[in-house]
């Protein structure tokens, strides 16, 4: 263990520091230097297996880490702190003060949905380069696609109805608040109440008013009115800091003076009680009022589940709220990833611990989809191999080439691209894929060769009948 | 919804911005400016109720939060941003800009347990500071708060062995990677993986090697060496990669060599398969090559019931490191957390929402301990209320001033203060509360005063006998 003094005033924010990663990258690289091991590796990140219940992710988080990858460099306090350590020689600091990322990177875009063991990004560099990404890329993409799947989840129950991100508050910290914001938008969420997702990546940002802003007040109903006159454009009130019931007929109330005003009362929150009950209640006093247009919002620990079934009995709600559940992910908050080495200076790699097999050499994720344009089936193959499928015309690779030495090849998609392909993309799983149960997932098989290759004195000690192909994710 | 465009250049790191918060914030405090609203609010920050199978939580997050506080201002980009929007006036963005928070804030030292309902944190300010300050208060406190309680547990069933964190690459971004570190650390953690944690904090930092680093090799053993003459300090061999007793035949023979040019075997690492039986292996393969005392660390989806059988089963194994299941409290990855307005302008409030009742008034958590040292119940009171306690001379009040006039009472603690005050409140819980299960927690009753204040009209509608004592966390 080092025995380190706290800097006062760290260099710089943590998520663009070389610092932040696990000290044995830096070990792995001081010995990778000393030894003049700088082949080229290749390292695949992946998910094992989908959590209990999840019948698919959805690849998130490429863009925050392709930038994090072009200017990742250290500066002289961190490369100091490394000295200060005891650790680490004066030589191999040197070096680590000139390194930056001159590899290429393949991934699968993002929005896109994948499956157990499929690499959903390569990187192929030096392999001091390629060790030194594995702590922060991992933080990085396995947080978003963790929200961007949960929030799909949350799109398809809601079937139409409006979404919209309320998790800022109980987000683990500053930079998963604004990136679950980011995943749960392109996953198809309407909006978040995350102001600087807004300033930051241009998503639509809303919000209505908390119930200590009503109870400030003396009475509800000039609550109401005072947010009203500061407030005029999509306007919503809180209605169930008392009883929801009174507090919608306050709305009601409030709302015809406002109208004589020219202030439209856009929607009302309910954000307790039973869900189903209240806001068909509400719905009616606010149609007797003549506010057949002003909406209704839920809120109050909701999650996909919740969603289905409010929509299941068709309570009239219009737009769901969901916070916590899908910013921290409470059912699964954390996925099964990996990033592994699969081919150090030509000669591909795997590791045989028990339970934690992994595939060896550069591979390739081949998409077969059906005449109804829904997926079939997917199939890993190495990379190297041209694709031999029964339904060749069909088939297409998800993992591109998206930097080559250390340059983007592309530039960034907008944040509207990605949610229009992702809502695509959802569009093309097959309807066992989209219930919530998960009890289903999609076949993905491993082509002969990568079954060869796994019987390979590099890969696992048993041995597979190379002519059958092996299902990894039947369940 | 507010259309808006993405600022390819945040003005500056999420965990600084004025604008991480959540929208209706902003218009909250558009409405309190438009209307002339400047009392004094108070707000409390606490939590509703302990996830099932906790029986406490450990306070923690509040150094980051003050500093916050203390650095809270809009910069110009925010404020043209806010602008941009529509959605806010020239005249209360004028405000905005001069915005600085002059209140004061009283809070529980982190390392405390604490239980249901119990208020860790105050703020007292005029509305529009007090306000602003909600989400971001929330974000913070409540994730460390989350991580520190679940280090706790995994501290309380190592039982004296050591454990690290390691929780680095699946922690929810870069922010939680960090703040999960301290955490962990403060409730009595060893060391962490984390680098950034290092340089931040001053924290141990430890690490071994990965299995695409001996992957890399043409041979485990050669790995073994290369690594050792590049990294001789604090030497740690992961032997899991193909064969684990085969890897630790392969460390304890390059340990012999290493032993005679200086080097010694500090440890070894297991990350895969039954570790109670392995490391029992492993341990005899290492005493009898002489190496007894190398250690045995051991990692791989551990978390506090994991390190609780292996430590029943005697389990040879001198160190836990703890990854995921910590960084991002998987069993519970949020807690019901709320920051709720108490008091305006000289008036207690409280809200009525079905099923989340919140107390009104200022309050005090008065901690009562038995002759043993040990806690014996805790009681909350209105702060303005003396306390008038059966045991007057074991009873202390938890809230104690940390912010007057909007700067900080007293100099910031160490990390090393912290953690040390944390061990020692480890060891003030009884016996039930240690327990992994959390079938147990303390009894918090509320005061006289507070039975009959919650009976107020600002308060529920149901009137409770006010010589009473309510027992709110009984189960």
């Amino acid at each position: 263990m080092i025995p380190s003094t706290p800097s006062d005033h760290p260099p710089r924010p943590p998520e663009s520091s070389a610092l932040l990663t696990d000290l044995y990258q830096l070990s792995m690289l001081q010995a990778y230097h000393h030894h003049g091991m700088h082949g080229i590796a290749a390292f695949e990140l992946f998910f094992r297996k989908l959590p209990a219940g999840r019948s698919f992710l959805i690849c998130a988080g490429l863009e925050q880490a392709l930038h994090w990858v072009e200017s990742l460099a250290f500066v002289p306090a961190e490369i100091d702190w490394l000295a200060q350590t005891g650790r680490f020689r004066a030589e191999f600091l040197r070096a680590l003060e000139g390194l930056r990322f001159t590899g290429d990177i393949a991934a699968i875009a993002e929005g896109t949905p994948v499956f157990e063991n499929e690499p959903v990004l390569r990187v192929s560099a030096p392999i001091m380069q390629a060790q030194l990404l594995e702590s922060r890329l991992m933080n990085l993409i396995h947080f978003q696609t963790l929200i961007a799947s949960k929030a799909a989840r949350c799109v398809l129950a809601a079937d139409g109805a409006s979404v919209i991100e309320f998790g800022m508050r109980r987000a683990h910290g500053a930079e998963a608040a604004l990136l679950a914001s980011r995943a749960a938008y392109l996953a198809g969420f309407d909006a978040t109440s995350n102001a600087l997702a807004g300033l930051s990546f241009g998503l639509p940002v809303t919000g209505t008013m908390a119930h200590g802003y009503i109870q400030a007040h003396p009475a509800e109903a000039l609550a109401f009115e005072h947010f009203a006159e500061a407030n005029p454009e999509g306007l919503v009130f809180l209605i169930d800091t008392y009883d929801i019931e009174q507090g919608a007929h306050r709305a009601a109330a409030v709302a015809r003076h406002l109208a004589d005003r020219g202030i439209a009362l856009a929607g009302v929150r309910i954000d307790s009680g039973n869900l189903a009950m209240m806001s068909r209640r509400v719905r009616a006093i606010l149609d007797e009022s003549g506010l057949s247009s002003t909406r209704i919002l839920v809120s109050g620990n909701l999650d996909e589940w919740q969603i289905a079934s409010l929509r299941a009995v068709r309570a009239p709600i219009d737009v769901y709220c969901v916070g916590t559940s899908l910013s921290t992910s409470t059912d699964h908050a954390a996925l099964d990833c990996a990033y592994k080495l699969v081919e150090y200076a030509g000669r591909p790699t795997a590791k045989r611990s028990p339970g934690k097999l992994t595939l060896p050499g550069r591979k390739q994720v081949w998409r077969h989809t059906g005449a109804s344009g829904l997926i079939d089936s997917d199939e890993i193959t190495l990379s190297a191999t041209a694709h031999r499928s029964l339904h060749p015309a069909r088939a297409h690779a998800l993992l591109e080439p998206v930097m080559e030495a250390g340059g983007r090849i592309a530039p960034s998609k907008s944040i509207e691209e990605i949610r229009q392909f992702c809502r695509a993309q959802l569009a093309t799983l097959p309807p066992a894929l989209r219930k919530l149960d998960g009890r289903e997932s999609l076949p993905v098989t491993l082509s002969d060769e990568l079954t060869i290759a796994m019987a390979s004195p590099h890969g696992p000690t048993h041995r597979r009948d190379p002519r059958r192909r092996r299902r990894l994710s039947a369940r």
